[in-house]
Parts: structure tokens; sequence; C-alpha cells
């Protein structure tokens, strides 16, 4: 009988089968932030722990409130900074540095096929773009993780998304995803893998299928995985050529993870996206989802364009060019976060920073801030945003505040007209 | 007898001398940013006063905390945001056109030779560099400010400090007024105007004279100022060419209010600033100044290059000048905002963004957040910061963190070397 990727991959980590379908997998990576981060390293040093499994394997990143708003962050940052420097991480990005956690670890190439990966955050799901198992996990899980390398998970099942057909000009990876949440529901995967399939998927690049396994958590997900490919390798070539005899040995390297042909789901739905509309959310669950065209007349008072979901180079690219030659709505504040300081960087040589500026936006610096209503422009009872973040949970960006998830085409359309509307309107 | 500038500009704004050396002045300008003035508006809405003396003399911006980093610094944001639309104060900056108050309410041309000029902000004499009398006030002054468009003060003395001589290079405004200060106490000019003469201010340019009066506060003056001349008149020309035949009749008329040959100080100091090295503080109280060079081996953690002192245009040449070719220290955090939008898009154009970025500042957008603790750079309790700001008080960027305040150059040569250095090791 043929297996998902996801069996491959647990299959090639197994360390213990305890009981039943408990699985306790060796870890590749343990991913680290500065705000669940600290929880588990001054749990292991009050225990007597204070020790790590593997330096090399551990990537940590100060992301969320940065620089620190208050001294409550600024010592969640040392505890963090103190305790890479202690066990010697190299791999540890602070200010200046730093960026969206599933921004700049793959943009480092900490992420690969086949790997396990986990991080004290839901949307480490988000890493699953490129054929790895990666998941959020609590403090505990965290700790053991850091100490012993290993994390236990349910054998898990496994939901195949297709998605195929030809896709609209104005529709991009975020419209496709909250497409999918809206058909499965927010708890449609719960315990589940999501295996994204179809010709759209292939056809899409890393930017893309980040955009897609990111959310993958808002259906209930566990991950979200995308099968490796020639784009695969592709992104990940400058830090695997070591490793590769060429480009070609590392896809069938990679590809010996895929599902097989006769693999067994738990379930299965195809979607054609051929006739789909650029969608926003209107409620505060992710799967409360409308096309724009219905949402006409939905005044915004905050528009923001960044976050792990949607602030890497081509979400500032389409961005962008809705905006260019526009001035925003004086009713809206435009806030745009690039993921990371290379996302940054490169969205200045392209003159991207300087569109986003003359059109009236609030460049930041990288962080996750806004996102999760932690810092960077969080919301003011009642007021109302359309972002391109991943949640729109009762007072995410703000107490009393309401989000609009979107793409960044609409976001960027809705700053210019000050109400939620299709980036259709500013085509070129 | 003849009169000071002080005098003079009183005399022209008097409306009422209540009783002794009281007097009740006519304001050109009230300021307002989102920290101060939402206390005062809260207040006049509760004794049914929601009114403005002149929606074209009131200013107003965001810019202590933004964008908002929690629901509170939102709620202020909104309430100004809120009293600005209803009573019609069109000159308001919101996100994405915001800066630091005493950096854009100068370069939007607000503040003139001869105005009086309040804010709920110690830094307000700041726009004394344009040859006014501009002073903080405490929430009751500013409600009256709002409401009757006037202010009480004491008659003012005036404290002359002449700077002359010849500086050296890696010397600048940031170190002539450290040495006053250390000179003068942080009481030497409580309840006086310091007016700054002499050479070395006669030539600089209206940065490096807002530099000097942004920190007569430090030596307890109630206002710092600079008389007015053709440097004043071409900065502000874009702004006042409506109102005057040529640039020589604007400055015939700004001249009238310059202190008269024969007026009576109160105290006076010549300073010969030729010997003068790079300084920086080493304590808690800004007269606590050192030269760097006795600060050798004083270990920092962050730098942080902005605010309303140094976070202008030629600040950020003058600290990407010496970052060039430079990649900062492993164990600093390097924090760089340009105090406006439009420093930033000058700062892109002219290539220092990217300068910055490169050696591995972070670059936020504008704001006061990390100078007084409150968003954007906070420190960690134990941690020590260079600085480009006003004030190291006790805490003042942190509970628990040191502050030492010194120029954008030897901010920058610190976070090269890790440790507060002098610019002269990386003169180009």
């Amino acid at each position: 009988m043929g297996k998902t990727i996801a069996e491959k991959i647990f299959d090639a980590h197994l360390v213990d089968e305890p009981f039943g379908d408990v699985s306790v997998l060796k870890l590749d990576r343990v991913f680290c932030h500065e705000i669940t981060t600290p929880t588990a390293i001054q749990d292991l040093v009050a225990r007597g722990k204070d020790r790590v499994f593997d330096p090399e394997k551990i990537k940590a990143v100060i992301d969320h409130v940065t620089p620190a708003k208050d001294s409550k962050t600024a010592m969640q940052g040392k505890i963090l900074r103190d305790w890479a420097k202690r066990h010697k991480i190299k791999d540890f990005f602070d200010i200046g540095h730093n960026g969206v956690c599933h921004a700049i670890f793959p943009e480092k190439g900490f992420a690969r096929p086949g790997f396990t990966i986990i991080m004290g955050d839901s949307h480490t799901c988000t890493h699953g773009a490129f054929g790895a198992f990666a998941a959020g996990v609590g403090t505990t899980d965290l700790e053991v993780g850091i100490l012993k390398g290993v994390c236990t998970f349910k054998k898990p099942e496994t939901y195949k998304i297709e998605i195929v057909g030809t896709l609209q000009n104005g529709v991009y990876a975020k419209d496709i995803i909250l497409k999918v949440i809206q058909e499965l529901g927010v708890n449609g995967a719960t315990n589940m893998v999501i295996e994204f399939r179809g010709n759209i998927v292939d056809e899409m690049n890393m930017d893309q299928r980040m955009t897609l396994s990111n959310m993958a958590v808002e259906a209930g997900a566990t991950s979200g995985i995308c099968l490796p490919d020639m784009t695969t390798v592709e992104y990940l070539w400058d830090f695997i050529k070591d490793e590769h005899a060429s480009k070609q040995e590392a896809l069938e390297t990679f590809s010996t993870f895929n599902s097989d042909e006769d693999a067994v789901y738990a379930n299965q739905k195809t979607i054609d996206v051929s006739d789909l509309e650029p969608l926003t959310t209107f409620g505060y669950k992710p799967d409360n989802v409308k096309p724009v065209s219905q949402m006409k007349g939905t005044k915004i008072d905050q528009v923001y364009i960044g976050s792990c979901t949607n602030g890497r180079l081509e979400d500032l690219r389409i961005a962008a060019k809705v905006l260019e030659g526009h001035t925003i709505n004086e009713n809206v504040r435009g806030i745009v976060s690039p993921a990371t300081p290379k996302i940054f960087s490169q969205a200045l040589e392209e003159g991207i920073i300087k569109i986003f500026m003359e059109s009236g936006f609030c460049v930041t610096n990288p962080t996750c801030g806004a996102c999760l209503g932690m810092s960077n422009g969080v919301l003011a009872d009642g007021e109302v945003a359309a972002a391109t973040t991943n949640r729109n949970f009762n007072g995410r960006m703000g107490k009393g505040g309401m989000v609009h998830l979107m793409s960044p085409a609409t976001a960027a359309a809705s700053a210019i007209t000050g109400e939620i509307s299709n980036s259709s309107l500013f085509c070129k």
C-alpha cells in the first residue's frame, strides 16, 4: 500500500512508537522566537536542564515585537539572545538582521524537503511549502525538542486538496487558500495534514506555496505540505549545492518523499479555481469568506501589508503595482512591513519602497507586530483593517477591531479607495 | 534700554499683565502630539469646552508611539485623529505622513521668527532655532492654549551664550550643546531663555541650530533661541515667499525681533569651542559630560540614531559617512529612525538607507519611540545604549538601562567598534 509524503517523513524520522498511533520523531529543526521560547528556556533553566540537543539544528529570531516596545519585550529578547550565545546557536537573528520567522528561515535555506520542523508558533506549517512536516507546538513539546531533538505526534491522516484550473488576473495564492478554508471550514482538517496538489500548485513559486501552506492551520490542519519539485530545488540550490551532484540529483533525492500514486487519504477534494474571484473574510473566523465584489462599501481605517502570509517580495511587488501613481485614501492609514531585511533591501532596489512611501504608506522595519496586535499597528476599539495576514479572530489586531483578510492586491486597492475593493479597478 | 529677542517677542504678543512679572501672551502656534494632547482634549470635552481657538494655528501629529503598539496608544491616536477631524485641523499628520514633532513641524514651515509656540512636550524649545519663543507646557496650559490661543509665562530673563572659535573635524552641534550643558549644569538656566550667539551659531545651518535649541531645556531653560538671519530665511523661503517682497525684505522684517546691542542679560558666557573634542554623557544627568576619549572601553548593547535632537537628514548623512563600508559590531543592535517621511525619502534617494542596512542597522519608520523608552527600541535591564537623543535620565530608554548621549558621528563609530568611540577612527 502506498504512502503519503507525511507518512514517509514520519517513517524516516521514527524514534519510537510508544503506543497506538503515536510516533516519536527525530527533529531536523527547532525554530524559536522571542515570545514563546523564553518561557521554555526559563523552565529548562529552573529544572537544571539548560542544554540544547544540537545548536546547528536550532534557529532563533526576534520577530514578534522588534525593536522592543517595552521592558517586558526587551527582556524576552534578551533571554533569547543570551541563550543563543550561551549555547553557540550561531543562526540567531537579532535586531537589524531579523525578520518574520516564517519568512527569514526559508530565505536562509533552513526548511528542506523531508525535514521535521517544530516551533512554538501556530504558522509553522508555512515550511510545509518545501515538502517538510512542520508543525506548531506548545511549550512542553518545545522544551523536549530543544533538549532532546524529538517530538511526539499522532500519526497524520492526510487531506488531499487538488487545486486545478486556470487562475484569472487579480487572483492570487491568498484567494486560493481563503477558498480552501471556506470549503473545509475552520475545523475541516483538524488533526490532519493538508497535501496541496494540482496544476495550480505545481505552477506556483515558493512565495506562493508558502502563502498556501501558511494558512493550513486556519482549516485546523497540523501541517500543510506541497510536494518538492524543481521549483523547490531551484529556490534552495545555493544552500544545497554542496550536498548534491546536480539539481536533477537533488530532485530525485527529494522525490523519494513524494506521495505514492496509491497513497491512502483520509479525505480529498478537488477545487477548480478557474472562476475564482478575489476573496476576503467578513467575520471573526477565517472561513467567513466572501467575494470582494460582495463587500463593496465596507469602509476601512487601516491597511496592513505584511506578515508570514504575505510580506514577501512578490507580495510587495504586486501591491506596489496596484499603488503606483496613486495616493491612498485620506481616511486610511497604510502600513507595510517587508518580512525580512533582504526583502526590504530588494524592495528598496526595485523602487517598491519608494512607491509605498509616495502613495502614503508607512514602511516599518520587518516585524510580525501588527498581525497579532502586539505592536506597530494595533487597532483602536471599533476600527476596521484590511490585512494580508492570516487571522481575523475577534480582537486579533487590537481589542474591538475588525480584520478583513485578503491578498496584497486587494489590500492595496482597498487602501486607495478607502473601502474593500477589487484590484481590477487599478489594473494597468 | 535695549531688549532681547525674547522680550521683543513678549512685547509683540502681550495680551495682559495681570500682576508682577507675569505675561499673558497671544499664541501663534499650538503644537500637539498623541501622548499629552488627548488628556487635554478629554478634559475640555468633560468641561463642555470642546472648541479650538483657531484650527489654522493648531498643528498635530502622532509621533511618540507610531504605529500604535497596543490598545492604549491606538486609542490615544484615535482621540487626536477624531479631534483634528472634528475641528477641521487640516495640519494633522497621521501614520504614513507623520514624523517626530520637532522635526516635521519645522519641515512644514510652521515655526517662524517672532512666533510664540507652545506644546505639551519638553523639547518644544527646539523651535527657538527659528527665532521663536517656543516652550513646553503642562496639560492645563495646553488646554487654555487650545481653547483661547493664549498662554501665561513669567517674563523671561535671558542667558546669553556666545559660541565662538573654529570647530575641529568630527565635532558637531551635539558636542557643542553637551559642552554648554556641562558648563551651565542642569539647572543653570532655569526660568531663563538661552540666547545662542557667536560665529559658530551664525555659521550653523537650521538642522544644527535645532540640535542646539533642542537641548536648552536640559540646562533648565524655558526656551533656547537663535537669532533669525539669512539662513533662517532661506530655510523658510518656500513657505513665506508670498508674504514677503524678497528674501532681503523678509530678513529685515524678522530682524526687528533681534536683540538690541544694549539688551540686558541676566547672565552670559562665552565658550570657545576651538579645542572641543567629541563629547558624551556618562551618568543619569545631561550635565554628566566627558570627552569620548575618556570613555574608551565602555561597551554598548544598542546604538540609536534618531529623535528630535539628531534624526534629521544631516545627522543621517554624517552617520552614514562613518558607517559606509563597515558592518557594526556583532554585539551591538543598531537602530536608526529617520525623523520624518521626507527625511526617510531623501535618505533613500541618497543611498543612506542602504548604507545603514548594509552595515547591519534596523531602519524603523519615523517615531520618537526609543528615545523615551516608549517603543521601537526599549532597553532591557542592565543594557547600555549609545544614543543621539537628548536625555540620559535613569531608565529613560527602558528600566535599568544606561544611555550615553552623543553625536551621530560618535554613535556610528561606537556601533562599529561595540564601545564608545571617536569617529576619527573611521575618517575618510
